[in-house]
């Protein structure tokens, strides 16, 4: 039985748009990953994801809205909805989601896709 | 699409043990509770929980160790595992657990088990 202490893991990694699994329970993930820039456009047909931001802000794109995240605010993208992160600047978030998640959903798979995740 | 803003959903209540939701996604509640005090000894036969410090801290008993959680920490509690968390001072904490979940578990139902949730 071991605590996570979020800013340490914080520390173990500096690259961006690659998730790491720092938690496990009913088949969902908890992951910290780094923003910076613009992701793909992309959607999880089975999957909703909760982004949790713990430092910084990033912006939610969808095909009709733009949601602002600041931190300490979350925000549950619905599965099937096409959706972007942008961040102007690095931003801190941790994730919730199922286990089944690729990161980049329905994108075609490119250098921002991650398969296997790294657990810290 | 709404975010949500912890700071602010935290301002809404100010009772303790009695959870509140403010998210769901995948069949999993995300909720918000306050501690203060000493809950009962219990376990979740079917579910995991994760509990995340957002203020203060608390310990979370178990019937062979102490785990102490301050901000910005968390952990799961594995299903069929009796825990109990015990906290000096209020704290905020933000939960993800099925949302079949129950917060006194397999304890005889009393004063402190809340079987319908209020939803923020």
């Amino acid at each position: 039985m071991h605590k996570i202490n979020i800013a340490e893991k914080l520390t173990l990694f500096s690259d961006h748009w690659n998730p790491r699994i720092v938690g496990e329970l009913n088949g969902q993930h908890v992951k910290l990953v780094k923003f910076q820039g613009e992701f793909v456009w992309h959607k999880h047909d089975h999957e909703d994801e909760l982004f949790y931001v713990l430092k910084g802000s990033f912006r939610m794109e969808f095909r009709d809205q733009t949601v602002l995240l600041s931190e300490n605010e979350f925000l549950i993208v619905p599965r099937g909805v096409e959706h972007r992160p942008v961040a102007e600047e690095e931003v801190c978030v941790m994730l919730f989601e199922p286990a089944t998640t690729l990161n980049t959903g329905d994108a075609t798979p490119g250098n921002l896709t991650r398969n296997v995740l790294e657990s810290l």
